[in-house]
């Protein structure tokens, strides 16, 4: 392990990751992205994801052809992808729904972000790529991976050994048009890092 | 910074904080959280998070009263919070909102949990704690702050200082109730970390 590693520059190196080695990607660390996720707060405690991963060849082409096709053809290039991830949600408990519809906020996808992150967070520590995924055929890939109907995919993760020639960062908005304090006051200059 | 620092160890020692010590937290560190949040990623890189940071004693308590009162009560514990963090929303363009229903996923919601758990992470590697809130007066916290209506209130984080006596482990599902492989194939065991 770098002895100078931060959170912070763990941040700043990630990409999203959309061409990849063909190495494949052992399942102990698989499992370690899965336990960083595990850990992750969501509303309630309720932990509401479950992670379907993909990582057997003709599994992943079932899946790729049930889930990319027609409109969802952009996506496509995921395909190549050693590992594919299906992120679902747990169906939601009828009290964690009215909570929900009271608050006026979708608790569960909010859980299925942070656990998703922090696998990719995880995964970006490991040396890992991956990429977040939310155009695809989600019939589809209940279909392919003939998962119960209590499961509901909600997002897919591409996961694997980084072609680095494509990771370029992405753009961001200056940190003056995210952030206000109090009543619309602008941020202080962060000092340079 | 601890040298043995990783990020499977900063997951492991996060918790959700409640009580907080009264020692005022500096904006150089909490631009450091929106920093960390600013490059996390978002679906088509809408960035669609703005953080409303509210470290006024006196807009914070007009914020508690507006966001904490009737049914909203049982959050009120976060008024003691020194500082509230109101994650808002920014309007969503109608091409994502298109995309959102025909994908049949509210990308933006997975964004702001996305965004917030790098603030939240951030914070914990800066020795801060937080806690997710969705449970507030999303009408009182837009007039508290008089917001404009481009920015919807979704979720307040509280940060603050952590009160170590109530720093418990929240408990999870094991491992194997919430990862399968390919057609829902059990997980191998771990070893022990």
């Amino acid at each position: 392990m770098d002895n100078n590693f931060s959170l912070s520059a763990l941040i700043r190196s990630r990409r999203s990751t959309r061409r990849f080695q063909e190495q494949s990607v052992s399942r102990a660390l698989l499992l370690q992205c899965v336990e960083a996720a595990r850990l992750a707060p969501s509303a309630e405690n309720s932990q509401p994801w479950r992670f379907f991963i993909v990582d057997d060849p003709a599994c992943k082409d079932t899946l790729a052809q049930k889930a990319f096709g027609g409109v969802f053809l952009p996506t496509r290039w995921a395909a190549a992808a050693p590992v594919l991830v299906v992120l679902c949600l747990q169906t939601d408990s009828i009290a964690k729904r009215m909570a929900s519809k009271v608050a006026g906020t979708t608790f569960s996808m909010i859980d299925i972000g942070i656990a998703g992150e922090h696998f990719c967070l995880q995964a970006e520590e490991l040396g890992l790529g991956t990429c977040w995924i939310g155009w695809f055929d989600k019939k589809g890939a209940q279909q392919a991976l003939k998962l119960d109907k209590r499961f509901q995919p909600v997002i897919m993760l591409a996961v694997g050994y980084p072609l680095d020639s494509n990771r370029r960062p992405g753009k961001r908005k200056d940190l003056d048009e995210i952030c206000f304090f109090n009543q619309g006051e602008k941020p202080p200059h962060l000092p340079p890092s």
